[in-house]
């Protein structure tokens, strides 16, 4: 496969040949690191404080708080400099859930696997009201449910099943995907969704969001007690999503529970039988509106040498995750590896010249606002590209976000030019099943600020695990799910990429920069 | 594989090639039979009933009565003759769940899936309590906490960890494994399991569950409040067990909540790191102790010729389920199914010459005891062989309980002058999967109670789907997990096997009696 591999990075990276023979590696370091990351490894007990301790970490509620001061005090300890919760700006309300109990009582007891949705009312004390089946396929069809849903319980009809797991959740890639991602072709770097309205589906699904917000809006003017919705997730896990906005303005929404669908389908289906359903539940939630800011976890290893010391490498992912577990796959993994890889560099007596800077972001879930908004005050605006004397000196991001996985290679974000370096440092990791390189782009996480801007954003390539099916914002995702050896593997080749990112002669090439939004 | 299959009956049976041959299949029937089983069924629609309506179904409790109420009216209402619920002897207490809630407050909150064991009583009210972690690997380790413990919640230490989803919970049989099957050879008829006791395994867990008993005699003496156990499954999914007798003489034990594996590790490791955990819960159950006898659900398509009618072709399964859920698969499934095939039957305008004789068992789950007694009953006493005349009447007994999975055979149990029959009766359902013979014993339900008196007793094999990994025992076993199109092929092959049953010129061969216990 390696062979395969070096003849896609030449095409890929044209001339490079002679760059990638030189590119320098230094393995004497690497020895050093890999026995620090593989063999005296803390990186579970990081991500024991920031799960299992901490707790719940959505975006401005206590549990984030927790795991940011624990943090700032930890990398503090390891010898990091600087290290603060840095406000980034107005993100708006926390929110925690402070009571969790639904239960229908009739036709017989049953306590549900339900969650609230994220920013959403309590029921001010216990409640219990028989459930409302609610047919709408057009606002207008509410009409017949009005005066008749106060304190109520709701649930909508729907025509969703559940599926039998014919397939595993867990994977790791097979050589071929790995192989397939080593070909892809350079992508465009992402402009915002102009043609999905061209895409009939993205139309539906607007259409069907348009119609439960005015479902939800009706059922709030009407004072309904609680709304059921059904959850993505079976066999107990549940997948959340906010129910409301977080901004300090926003108006107070209906109560609603993502229920599982499990529980979800029996009270349709007794409902639709005409079989009478009651439910007692008991939800209280907290909002928190003392600090609007939000915060991101920023520490440093200083730079020593007199002319790069003034440039940075970053590293980071986000430390915030949602509200029905730890999110331990998404994302106290990414932070822990992040952690683990300073405290290795730290550990091995490693004196960088350039800085080496470690941010763990906040409210990435709500659309990577952490970062977006660091690099907004410290690099540049992305809307114009006016830019800050800070985005020439950030010589790289590397960013980790995508679960338990251990490190297959990395994501390109069309930087062909630094194809050939990482290709160089990929290699003395081939034995850690770390070896592909793809041009292509990956997104949703917090490399994308960076690459905004024109600094070089990477985000690894990691093996998907339970990722997609039963961790990333579910009720389960929790420290459970992380492998040891993974995380392990994953902190070692980071800390190898950060510490030649440092010490390289030059900054890791650019690609072109992007241009104003509007000017394309 | 049809051809290996026959050389392998063939082999099996000796000198069967002439009442293989022989045996007489009614297609015009069976056309009938596949049109009403497979385009008019009622299956989910029982199944419905069984499961949503009824609600879980312990033996004893208020929701396995509904269940039996139903089926007795409804088997009325398709024209079968003397539906009752029939008393099968002295059962024990009843009991329910009737509030279930249970959550961690400190360090942060987070409700608990968690689930009480059957038979045990509540926290009269709601209780809040730090959790303390025991640690006992000999009855003496727990002189430390003596005086300590009252009102407390414990917790037990563990080395048990969860494990990535690498295999799909679902499956149905390879053509590999069916003819494995179809090849195996003839077992000895089991006899209670004397050799266990040479098993290092056995005498070790033995030895665990002694260790259990007496701690938990301990925690209930220094009168805990509540003991948290770790449950069997992932995900959300939590396998249930009892947690006392159901005897009406039984002492009262301690609570204790089965709780699911996260919820359980978290609360273990935040312990061992030296973490205060507090719980709060509200737990309610209902001990029903007015009637202490076991029903079995029996009725009947009376026979018809004037010979023949006086025998009687039995179908059943198990009615009786766990408690967190509502038993869909076990064994909701398996009696919608005996019940559609008898609706069937009358559907098509079957008059039989044998009597048909649905049983619907109940206490399967406490080791078989409604169809034990009900043998015991009516045809006799397998430790003695003592047995009455009815004992040689029954031609045979037809069970379902292996799930939601479709028919892809018959277990001979041993029976192999059965084979050649079976095997011509499956013909005709090659088409929809089923078409495997083999010799071998199956275990686990109630067509042994059958066997055991010598009356040819047999299970289907099924395809097990995701029945061993998320569904039986589980509260993930519910309706969602029944698969329409299998119930409906099940019931369709159930009722031709019974028809033909009914019709045959004998009786079904039956293989060498059982001797009296003792006298191998």
């Amino acid at each position: 496969m390696k062979s395969k591999l070096l003849i896609t990075c030449l095409l890929l990276t044209g001339a490079a040949t002679a760059t990638f023979a030189q590119e320098p590696v230094d393995t004497a370091m690497i020895r050093k690191i890999r026995q620090e990351g593989l063999n005296n490894s803390k990186v579970m007990e990081t991500a024991f404080y920031l799960t299992d301790v901490s707790g719940p970490r959505l975006a401005g509620s206590p549990g984030l708080k927790r795991a940011q001061n624990w943090a700032v005090s930890q990398l503090t300890k390891w010898g990091l400099v600087n290290a603060k919760n840095e406000p980034w700006g107005k993100f708006g309300k926390g929110w925690e859930v402070q009571k969790n109990y639904a239960a229908i009582t009739v036709p017989y007891y049953h306590a549900l696997i339900a969650i609230p949705k994220a920013w959403t009312p309590g029921t001010n004390g216990a409640i219990k009201s028989e459930v409302i089946l609610i047919k709408a396929d057009t606002i207008t069809d509410l009409d017949k449910y009005k005066g008749k849903l106060q304190g109520k319980v709701v649930i909508f009809d729907t025509k969703n099943t559940l599926k039998p797991g014919f397939e595993a959740d867990a994977e790791r890639y097979a050589d071929s995907s790995l192989n397939k991602m080593a070909a892809e072709k350079p992508q465009a770097r992402r402009t915002p969704n102009a043609n999905n309205m061209q895409n009939p589906r993205m139309v539906a699904a607007l259409k069907a969001r348009a119609l439960r917000n005015a479902i939800n809006a009706f059922l709030k003017d009407e004072n309904v007690g609680l709304i059921l919705s059904m959850a993505r997730g079976t066999d107990g896990t549940v997948f959340t999503t906010n129910g409301a906005s977080y901004a300090d303005t926003a108006k107070v929404v209906a109560l609603e529970l993502e229920t599982s669908g499990e529980d979800y389908l029996r009270i349709v289906r007794l409902l639709k039988a005409g079989q009478k359903v009651e439910i007692e539940a008991d939800i209280k939630t907290e909002f928190f509106t003392a600090d609007l800011q939000g915060y991101n976890v920023v520490a440093e290893i200083p730079g020593t040498d007199k002319k790069l010391k003034e440039q940075v490498v970053m590293l980071g992912g986000h430390l915030d995750s949602w509200h029905a577990a730890t999110g331990a796959t998404d994302n106290a993994a990414g932070s822990a590896v992040m952690m683990e890889a300073v405290r290795i560099l730290k550990a091995v007596g490693f004196k960088p010249k350039r800085t080496i800077r470690i941010a763990l972001w906040s409210s990435e879930e709500q659309g990577l606002h952490g970062s977006r908004n660091y690099v907004l005050n410290h690099f540049g605006d992305p809307k114009t590209m006016q830019l800050k004397p800070e985005q020439g000196k950030v010589s790289a991001y590397y960013n980790l976000d995508n679960g338990t996985g251990k490190i297959r290679g990395i994501y390109l974000q069309g930087d062909s030019a630094a194809g050939p370096v990482f290709s160089a440092w990929l290699a003395p990791f081939k034995d850690l099943g770390a070896n592909t390189l793809t041009i292509s782009n990956t997104g949703g996480t917090d490399h994308l600020a960076f690459d905004a801007v024109g600094i070089p954003g990477f985000q690894f390539i990691q093996d998907p695990l339970e990722y997609g099916t039963r961790t990333h914002h579910t009720n389960q995702d929790t420290y459970d799910r992380l492998i040891e050896d993974d995380l392990k593997q994953a902190a070692t080749i980071v800390a190898s990429f950060v510490y030649h990112t440092a010490q390289r002669k030059d900054m890791i090439p650019r690609k072109e920069q992007p241009k104003p939004q509007g000017t394309n």
